[in-house]
């Protein structure tokens, strides 16, 4: 019976939601294989390569430590462009705002909206509001999609990760994710955590002089890190092997996982990217990171080998080997 | 204290969401002027012309007679695009899925979909599937975003229409609205109401064969024709005349409208677009239109002339002269 709904699992980004894409979605709409499947649509046409992204937002709460639904919208489709090395340039935005919601409050969210763009050197150019009527919808949801233009011939891309290469992350993980939890739930905590919600279209710029020693990019958005490097790791044909003494992690992040008993690497974040990169550049591209203020803490956690192809491992600081996997199930709802 | 919520009514596509746009959303977002709202961003970069769209789409109930939300979120962009004069090319699909939706009714709307977009000669490339706890949403909501290319020089635009010029309609007005509110309401009618979505690609690249005696094209979806015009009518700076008695309208159509208070003139359509032609091509236009399928009932149903800027008026059948305005408040909430 379970079989014939809808979870909210098939929302986690995880294993759920790669099953219902790869068994109904995919198939239906476009028949994309797994190895095309990336953070953008990258689109060849007589006048040159587009990208192009979609996603909603429908977080809950809309307004938390650090940010909220409307730059969080922003800065997500931004980095979505940004991880196929296009310049993200033009943003749609779609709201769907339920009866009886503060006009103060879209003020607000509208003004970060437009802060996000800004910063990150992207246009807002159409958009559309629909209104529902009270109950139909959960105060409001955002879409944004973008395009993205590309001023090289990289390609960089899901399948492209190499034995050898080094995995590479701007920074601590699970911030955004227990930032979220934290709010919704009022947990009481010494230190407020905040969203590391942010555009790294900049950071991908510097990291782009890199040139074919960058093959790839991507942000470990829902299902965090641990579900990003899988699909990698599949739509390459290779194993990633991390070390677990090198994630850079935020005490207040691990504490509330311990407590939790999440695991961080499946906790979302909205600022991070992987960067998977040949190994004679994994040096010049930790400093270039650590010299921008999105990679300050930024840090080599492992490395591509091909043991057995598309599978994640983890040298555990205790001295084991763990198989990570996806997420399965659904560990926080509407965290972006 | 109404005035600090969001009412259904800002979501109408009439005089509230025109005022919503104007007083916050397009101040806080990117302060295009009201000149340039059209259905599409046109964007010009180094190498070519880009039409952009986006749209949500919300409507109750999700199947209807003529369609599903499925079709319609496809239809609406490809038209969305199609008004500017480009050729629909790419379209991304974010879904917003109630947890506990059937996976079989979410299999028939993504077909509906792929098929729209196959008629419509559009490719899907990019997508995105949140899911919302029970309660949280109203079943499924849709966004579709879409890319269209410009093989053509040609600059339709809410603000090209000029005195002299005729307006055509490709058809039956009202039928969209009427449809998805019988079937909502349950209402017995002795003839099935078909909702009228549908590609308009095609009818346009008929009508672009006209080339510069193309002003104006836009498709009167909420907020019905007279909104549309009254659109237009601000934006070109001058009056539209419309003849009542000229305006195509099924009896079944006309009948609940007459029975429910409801002006045609606001009702929403989903496979019409409105053409804004110099008059000396206006006869070869409507015979384009009946030639296509899409465009069998076609009229020309006004002109525009200058009496007062930014007006829209009707000469009745029994001979009186109307004003038409937008759409004021909310008339059939959810209808796209």
């Amino acid at each position: 019976m379970d079989h014939d709904l809808i979870l909210l699992g098939h929302g986690s980004g995880g294993r759920l939601s790669h099953q219902l894409l790869d068994e109904l979605i995919i198939p239906s709409l476009s028949g994309i294989s797994v190895a095309g499947q990336n953070d953008a649509a990258v689109i060849a046409h007589d006048s040159g390569r587009l990208a192009f992204t979609t996603d909603s937002y429908v977080v809950d709460p809309i307004f938390f430590p650090g940010g909220n639904i409307g730059d969080l919208a922003v800065n997500g489709t931004v980095n979505d462009l940004a991880m196929m090395g296009a310049t993200p340039r033009y943003i749609s935005v779609g709201l769907i705002i339920e009866e009886g919601f503060s006009k103060k409050e879209l003020a607000v969210i509208l003004s970060a909206m437009r802060e996000a763009a800004d910063l990150a050197g992207v246009q807002i150019v159409t958009g559309d509001t629909k209104v529902v009527p009270k109950g139909k919808a959960d105060r409001i949801f955002i879409n944004t999609s973008g395009i993205g233009l590309f001023d090289h011939d990289l390609r960089i891309n899901g399948c492209a990760a190499r034995p050898g290469d080094k995995i590479i992350i701007n920074g601590t993980i699970g911030d955004h994710g227990i930032c979220v939890l934290a709010t919704r739930e009022g947990l009481d905590l010494q230190t407020v955590i905040e969203s590391d919600t942010a555009a790294l279209n900049g950071l991908v710029t510097e990291l782009l002089k890199e040139g074919e020693a960058l093959h790839v990019l991507r942000d470990p958005t829902r299902g965090g890190v641990a579900t990003t490097l899988k699909e990698i790791a599949v739509q390459s044909g290779v194993t990633i092997k991390l070390q677990e003494a090198d994630l850079p992690l935020k005490d207040a992040v691990k504490g509330v996982c311990a407590i939790l008993g999440l695991d961080p690497l499946h906790v979302a974040n909205e600022g991070k990217l992987l960067a998977i990169v040949a190994p004679e550049a994994a040096e010049r591209v930790l400093e270039r990171m650590r010299n921008h203020p999105c990679g300050v803490d930024a840090a080599i956690i492992g490395e591509v080998t091909q043991v057995s192809a598309g599978a994640v491992q983890m040298e555990t600081t205790i001295g084991g080997l763990r198989a990570i996997d996806m997420l399965s199930g659904e560990q926080l709802p509407r965290i972006c």
